[in-house]
C-alpha cells in the first residue's frame, strides 16, 4: 500500500515511520514548518527519513506561516517544566497548539489524494501523552469520517484510511517497538524547548525519559546536566 | 457573537459575509492564497471586505504553498467550458481541489480558537453547485464534530460552530439575498479561468449567470462578448 506518514521528528512519529516502512510498499512523509519553537524538529525529521533512505521527492515539507498562535510552542509563553507525572495529561496544557493535528491531517489529505496515497499514518498517542484533545481516538475517528465525506476518493469508495498504530501504547511500549524496528532514536527530538542537550524537564522530555527508563533502555539523547 | 467568514471573493462567500455583518457583533474574514488559477479572487475578497469597512487587522490571508495540486483550478488542465446545466453538478468535476474546504475550515479553526471566535461562516452551497463533495451538509456536519473533538474549546464545551447559511439555497435565492444585503456583486469574482471580462462559459460563470437571470436582476460583471 502507498502511505504517507506525518513526521514531526519526535520519537513517536519516527516509530510510526518505522512501522510503515516495515509493513507498507511505498512510504511518503510529510512534515510541517509552522514556526514551532523547536524548529530543530524539522532537522530531526529530515535526518530520520534520510537514515531510512526515503527519497527526497517523497519527503514533503509544507510551510505554514500565520496559522498557529496562542501556544507556548509557537509563542513566547513559558513552557512548564518539572511537572509531576500526575499533572502531565490531566488538563490541556499551554503547549497545546490550536487544531494542530486537524490542520496537519487535513493538509496531508489534500496532498495524499492526487498521489493516490491510501493511508495516512500518525504517531498520535492517547496514553502517555500531554493531554492534547487532537490525540484522542474520538477525534481521529471523526477526522477519518470527515475526510471520507469531503474528498472525491472518499465518496467514490476508495478513500483514505487514517492509522494511528501507537494510539493505545504506553511510552514504554513505543520505546520497545522502536528499538525492535531500528528507529534511530539518537536522531529524534522531543524537547519542547528545542534544546540540545534536551532540557529533560518539559513534559515531552519527561515522558520520553520515563518511557526509556521503564523499557530498561538507554535514551541516546544527551540531556542537560541539571536535568 | 464574534465570527470568522471564509471569504473567497466569489458571490456566495460575499453574500455569506453580508449576512454575518448584518447579524453578528464582530466579523473577521479569512482568505487563502493557494496558487489558484483565479488569483484575481483574492483581490476580489480584499475589495469586498474593504467595501464593508472591515478593518485590515481583521482580514486574515493565509499563504498555502505546496498544498493543492491535481486540479484544473491550480494546475494546467483545461477548465471545462459550456457544459450543459444537466452536466454541472452530476459528477465531481476536474475543477475539484482535493480536500480544499477541509483544509480551509481546519486552518480557520486554528486561527479562530485563540481569538475566541465562536463561529465560522462558510458560503458552501449544495444545490446550484459544481458537484464538490466538500460542499455537502454531511461533510460540514462531520467537520464541525471533528473540530469540536480536536480543540480545547470544543472539549471544554464552548467550541466553534460551523454555519453554512447558503447551503440549501438556490443560486437565484443567493442573488436575491445578496441584493437585499447590499453585496457589492460588481466587486466579486466567479470565473474559474480568472478572466475579466469573465469567460461566461465555465461552470462557475454559468451558475452565476443563471442565478442572476432567474432572480430577474442584472449581473454587474462584464462577460466576454462571445459568452
Amino acid at each position: 500500500m502507498k502511505v504517507m506518514v506525518l513526521l514531526s521528528g519526535g520519537m513517536d512519529s519516527a516509530t510510526c515511520l518505522g512501522l510503515a516502512l516495515r509493513e507498507e510498499d511505498e512510504v511518503w512523509t510529510v512534515s510541517f514548518d509552522y514556526g514551532q519553537r523547536h524548529a530543530i524538529e524539522l532537522a530531526a525529521a529530515h535526518a530520520v527519513a534520510a537514515h531510512w533512505g526515503i527519497a527526497p521527492e517523497r519527503r514533503l515539507v509544507v510551510p505554514l506561516d500565520h496559522v498557529f498562535s496562542g501556544s507556548a510552542l509557537t509563542g513566547h509563553a513559558d513552557v512548564p517544566l518539572a511537572r509531576s507525572q500526575g499533572e502531565i495529561g490531566q488538563d490541556v496544557p499551554i503547549t497545546y497548539v490550536p487544531a494542530r493535528n486537524l490542520v496537519f491531517l487535513s493538509i496531508a489529505t489534500a496532498l495524499a489524494e492526487p498521489l493516490d496515497v491510501q493511508a495516512l499514518f500518525i504517531g498520535a498517542n492517547a496514553l502517555d501523552y500531554s493531554g492534547y484533545p487532537d490525540c484522542r481516538p474520538a477525534f481521529l475517528d471523526a477526522f477519518a469520517r470527515t475526510a471520507q465525506l469531503g474528498t472525491r476518493s472518499g465518496i467514490e469508495g476508495s478513500g483514505l484510511v487514517v492509522r494511528a498504530p501507537l494510539l493505545q501504547m504506553r511510552k514504554r511500549e513505543i520505546v520497545l517497538l522502536g528499538h525492535e524496528l531500528g528507529v534511530p532514536f539518537a536522531l529524534t527530538h522531543s524537547c519542547y524547548l528545542g534544546l540540545r542537550p534536551a532540557c529533560g524537564q518539559c513534559d515531552a522530555c519527561q515522558l520520553r525519559r520515563k518511557g526509556f527508563a521503564e523499557a530498561g533502555l538507554t535514551d541516546p539523547l544527551p540531556y542537560a546536566s541539571n536535568a
